[in-house]
This record gives C-alpha cells, sequence and structure tokens, in this order.
C-alpha cells in the first residue's frame, strides 16, 4: 500500500499581465516546501525565470522536475516530484484557437499535454498535466470544437501512451464544468476517475470549484450564472493492471492563502490524497464508463465537432473567396497601369496616389485572406479528422 | 509462427506536380491487388481522391485502411490493411521546415508519424508510417536540426505507444542515409532493426537503394555523388514481448514497373516478407545498440541540435530586430506626420506618395518580421526542448 500527495494548480503567471505574480510564486514555493506533496503538477507557469525560481527554491523537497516548452509563449506546464522522472513526453493538441484572437491569445501558448513517468517502490505512474482550451463565453462558446478536439487528442494519447503503467493520473485546468461532454467524453474514453467524486472526505470550496467568487483575482460578473463558482481544475485517476486506487482525501485551497491577504492565483488548487494498492485480481474492463452511455457520449462529442467543422469550411470558403477578390482587383490594377504607361487611357489619369493606396491595400488583404485560408484549411483538416475517428469508435462500439 | 508481406513506398503523388500521377496510381492500385501484401504503407498520398480511389480498388483484397489528415496539404500517409485496424494515433513533428521556404513546401504538409494497431492471431503489431523533412542540399543541409528532431521524436513517439505491442514496425521514407546520424538515433534509442540488413535474402537495387538514376523520374544531377542511388526508404522492426521476428526477404522495385515503361512513383518500392515466431524465453533488452555506442549518437545528434539552435537563436534575434526598426520608421513617419498637420515644417514637404509608399512599406516589413520572430520564437522553443531531452537520456545513460 502507498500513499500519494498529490498538488494541482493553475498559477496564472502571465508576465506583465498577472497580478502580483511574483509575490504568488514565492507564497507557492514557501508551501509547497512547507507541505511536502509527492507530486506538483503546475499550469500557466508562462515564464521560465519562474519556473528557475521555483525550482531553485525546492531543489529541496522535490529534487525532479520537468518544464514542457512548446509554441510561441510556452505550455505553460511543468511538474515537481519527490521521486525521479524516468521519461517524458510532449503532445500539442492540433487545434488551440485562432492566431488572430489576440486578445485570447490561446494560439501562441501551444496548449500541450505533458507525460512524465515515475517509479515508486516498483509502481508505474504515467503522470499527465495539461491545460485545455479557455471559455471565453458560455453561452456561445466558439472554442467548444477546438476544446472537444483536445479532449478527444487527451484521451487518445493518454490510452495510447500509458498501457505498461500500473496507474494513470491527469492532473489539470481541463476548462470544462464536470458535466461538460468533454470531460464526460474524456472520463467514458480513458475510464479515468474523478477524485472530487471519489474522495471519502472533501474539504474546501462548495462542490470542489476552483473558480469562486470569494478569491479577489476572479472576475466577478463572469461567476454571475454561478454563485458558488464553478469547477473546472481536475484530478482524474485510474489503475490499470493489478492496483487499486482510492482518493482518501480531496482539499481545495478557499480564496486567500492561509494567513496570508493575496490567494496563490485565481484559481484553487486541488490537493489529493490517494491510496495505491495492490490487488489480488488483476482488474477487468477499463471503461469506467458503460458502452450504451459510451455511444451517447462519442454522438454528442461529434456532433459539436460536425458543427465546428461546418463553421471552419465556410470560414475556409468566405477567406479564399476574399483572396480571389483581392488578386482580381490587383489584375484590373495592373492592367489599369500597363494600360496607362502604353498611353491608352482616354480620360483623366487615376490620382497616383490613390492607386498605389489600392495597390497596397488589395496586397495586403491578398496575404491575409491567404494566411487564414491556409489557417482554416488546417483546422477543416484536423476537425475532419477528428470527427471521423469518432465516427470509426462509434461503428466499433455498436459492433 | 506468422509470415507478413509489408509493402512501402513513397508514391510521390502531388497534384498538379508530380508526372504521369493517376497513370501511376492507377498501377500501384494494381499491383497491390495482385500481389495481396498483408500491410501496405504509402506517403506521398497528397489528394485524399487519390486515396479514395485506391480504397475503392482495393477494398476486396484490404478491407481496413487509414488516411491519416494534418497540415495544409496533408501528411499524404495512409495505410491499407487485411487485418482490422483496432486503433490509430497521429503525431505531428513540432518542427518541419519553414513556412516562407515555398519551394520546398515541408511545412505545408504537416510532416507526422502515424500509428496503428492490428492484431492476427493473438499477437498486437503497433505499426507506424512516416515521412520525414526532405534533404535539399547534403552539403549544406539547413534542415538537418529540424529532420533530427523529428527522428527524435518519431523514437520518443513510438517508445512510450508501442509499450504493450508484441511487434513494432515502422515504414516509410526517412530521408536519411543508413549511416546518418538520425538513422543511428532512431535505431539506437528504440531498438529498431532495419529489415535490409537483417534480410536473409535480398533481391532489387544494388546495396538497397530506393532512390536510383535507374528510374525515370529521378533527378540525375542530384545522385551524381552517388552512381548507385542512394537508400532512404526503410522497413525497420522489433519485437517486444516474447516475440521474435526475423525478416526472410527484402525486395525493391528497381525502376519500371514489371512490363511497363512507368515506375510506380520516383522512389523505389520495399516489400519485406517477415516471420514472426513465439520465443519461449522473453526477451531481455529491447536495445540493439550497447550503451557506450548510444551514448556517442546521442551527443552527435545534440550536438547538431545545438548547431540549428544557435542558427534559430540568430534568425530569432535578427528578425526581432528587423521589427523594431520598421516600428521605429512608423513612428518617425508619424511624427513627420504630425508636425506637417500642425503646420511645423521648415523645408519642402515630403512628397505624399513616397512618404505612403514608404509607410506601407515599413508596415509590410513590420508584419513579415513579427510572423517571422514568432515562427524563430517557437523554433528556438522546440530545439531547445529537444537539446534538453537528449541531455537527460544522455545524463540517465552515464549513470
Amino acid at each position: 500500500a502507498l500513499r500519494l500527495r498529490v498538488f494541482d494548480l493553475n498559477c496564472w503567471a502571465i508576465r506583465y499581465l498577472s497580478k502580483r505574480r511574483q509575490e504568488r510564486i514565492r507564497l507557492i514555493g514557501d508551501m509547497l516546501r512547507q507541505e511536502d506533496f509527492d507530486l506538483v503538477l503546475l499550469q500557466e507557469v508562462w515564464s521560465e525565470q519562474d519556473y528557475s525560481d521555483l525550482k531553485v527554491k525546492l531543489g529541496g523537497c522535490y529534487p525532479f522536475s520537468h518544464y514542457f516548452r512548446s509554441g510561441v509563449i510556452g505550455s505553460g506546464l511543468c511538474v515537481f516530484s519527490r521521486f525521479r522522472i524516468l521519461d517524458t513526453l510532449l503532445y500539442q493538441y492540433s487545434l488551440n484557437g485562432y492566431p488572430y484572437m489576440l486578445q485570447h491569445g490561446d494560439w501562441f501558448c501551444g496548449k500541450s499535454v505533458g507525460l512524465v513517468i515515475i517509479r515508486i517502490s516498483g509502481i508505474i505512474f504515467n503522470i499527465y498535466v495539461t491545460h485545455l482550451h479557455a471559455e471565453y463565453c458560455r453561452e456561445k462558446d466558439a472554442y467548444l470544437p477546438h476544446r472537444l478536439v483536445q479532449a478527444w487528442e487527451l484521451a487518445q494519447f493518454i490510452r495510447h501512451t500509458s498501457k505498461a503503467a500500473d496507474v494513470v493520473l491527469l492532473g489539470g485546468d481541463l476548462n470544462m464544468h464536470p458535466e461538460d461532454v468533454g470531460i464526460r467524453l474524456l472520463r467514458g474514453w480513458t475510464g479515468l476517475r474523478d477524485a472530487f467524486a471519489e474522495a471519502a472526505h472533501f474539504e474546501g470550496c462548495e462542490d470542489g470549484c476552483t473558480l469562486v467568487p470569494n478569491n479577489c483575482f476572479t472576475d466577478k460578473s463572469e461567476l454571475l450564472p454561478f454563485p458558488l463558482g464553478i469547477r473546472i481544475d481536475y484530478i482524474l485517476y485510474k489503475a490499470i493492471s493489478s492496483f487499486m486506487v482510492k482518493c482518501e482525501e480531496l482539499k481545495t485551497t478557499t480564496g486567500a492563502a492561509p494567513g496570508m491577504d493575496v490567494p496563490f492565483s485565481d484559481h484553487e488548487a486541488v490537493m489529493a490524497t490517494l491510496h495505491i494498492q495492490r490487488q489480488r485480481q488483476a482488474a477487468g474492463a477499463t471503461l469506467a464508463t458503460a458502452e450504451p452511455m459510451l455511444v451517447d457520449v462519442v454522438t454528442e462529442a461529434r456532433t459539436e465537432v460536425a458543427v465546428g467543422l461546418r463553421a471552419a469550411q465556410r470560414q475556409r470558403y468566405s477567406s479564399g473567396r476574399m483572396a480571389l477578390l483581392a488578386l482580381l482587383l490587383l489584375l484590373l490594377q495592373a492592367v489599369a497601369a500597363l494600360g496607362a504607361l502604353a498611353g491608352l487611357d482616354a480620360g483623366q489619369p487615376f490620382p497616383k496616389l490613390s492607386f498605389c493606396l489600392l495597390a497596397f491595400l488589395a496586397i495586403g488583404i491578398l496575404l491575409l485572406a491567404t494566411g487564414l485560408h491556409l489557417f482554416h484549411t488546417m483546422e477543416v483538416k484536423m476537425l475532419h479528422s477528428t470527427e471521423e475517428q469518432m465516427r470509426m469508435v462509434l461503428q466499433t462500439l455498436q459492433e
């Protein structure tokens, strides 16, 4: 029997943007050093300097760590561990918002799932840490298809890489409410169980919420429809071979850090104490969700992905048309210019300045629309591919 | 004991660009239908229509197939199988050339490795198909660091996803000569063995070459330093659990298709007959290369990646500087324009047309340089990350 204490937090450590970042990172480091967890999974550690500072501070109690680099800004993911990290792997999600949505910025983060493998007294742990695309508007969530593709790829990545593991653990900010289709898909397709739902003992924010109005950094207006807050940070787990995992205790922070006036982050931390025991008989099926229910979930997810696919196809079409129109305008201008050079124009010459401005405008639109067209072509490819994979899985499940 | 016949070919089926594409795809389909392989791994099937045509034609003898979509154009990878495909996964390489190298175009293909899992009489096969970045100039290969990152990611992906497999098989155009560091890295780090080197019986182009001067579609000038041709298409394999794999026979095509005046592709096809047998005792270590040799290979690869990292850092720096200069010019122009509006300019006004042209030029350079800067930032991230992973592996190996 083994007891494992896991800590998970979205640190909200965006350089120049997050409030009181350095102070909070210092607080987080102090607390982690005091509390002495076995495993620490962090998200939104965007600055490598913050990671290095934490690494120096935590070197004593967490001698092993890994920072996952990706995208322009980074994945923001890192892991600190009391146990030697045997191996790592990063999988970058194929869809992650739009580069032109600068105000959202998710695209630049290269959202990914990171895997670290550790062994504790002969038990192989596959530890996954991830952060999915944010939800900016729940009523009209333009990023739902992308987040579903991410949830699907996350589930597939876990399934394919965890076959030799004894215990699988996933921690992270999934940006989905517990009843959302993406969570049900992830849990159903991997068999992962929700530490909050399984915990024998719970202490923390009501309903296990991790984005609460009580936290001084959260946007109160966004949480208006949810007076208790929302739960979007998770610790999920399962045993694969002849082991059994139970969640003895789950805790969350509740706004301010104990004895401090500033919370660790705008998210609450999730802390689980897991109890791992060798079982006499190897466990049978690993799918937690019964197959008929799984069929429903995959069907629902596939419908949403198909909606996203149609939207992406429309955007691909309209950006392609725009590029063609700009090209046409440029060609017309070229003909007019050649005509003017040959002295063929009858009436007043077109004013040079406006002519040039128009040409530059056309070139600008042409480049922009071509870029958009290429991007949406990729988007269509990945949505199409995910939809087809889901269709294949449904076919297999129904057989 | 089981006998498996595997076919691998880079089909060179680029729409509008590849010579006699449709005719060749028809020929390939006819031959595959006649020959009745167990497994067909194809690359450069860029057009989904070509895949669909092949699928229709081969439906009878290869009832199962999968097409891997990725990037703008697609990954070009597909698999046809006599056996049911149980599961699939795609991993897109994090680096794959430069989007502005339009004449090379690799970036737009979203080069990837595709995995399909099949089971034949209870034996689990993990089949990987891939196509790495092309080599355009062997003397001064600007893409070597990217190809090495790809080889490393390929090896890592295979290691992490094949743990429950009995037999691992990799087919594809690796764009590396047999003695290149990338191949040695891939083979050393995964333990995969080269079907050509292991084959009991070989028939085909001398030295197993797959890009030969004898083929009417190959560029003769590129092959001048290699009068026999080069070998860049491979079938690699290994057994993981208590199985043993032997290559009974390896064949390549030799230029023209038998009885035809046109070859299947500019590459030669590689065809292996593998013999899989259950072993009494489970095999021990799976690393084919002895550890001291592996240390040398990883060190060599790491050096090359570090060279690429420094080049990427230089490019990131110079594109950032260019963007700053363009911004500065724009600001100067804005000040001058405001001055002119306020009637402050003393001498002759700057001609309007040139002023506008200059502003547009500055905007254009600013956008372009910013885009480049972002791209090279990502490149630096991934090269740095790979170099660090290699460093970690070296540390573990040396301990």
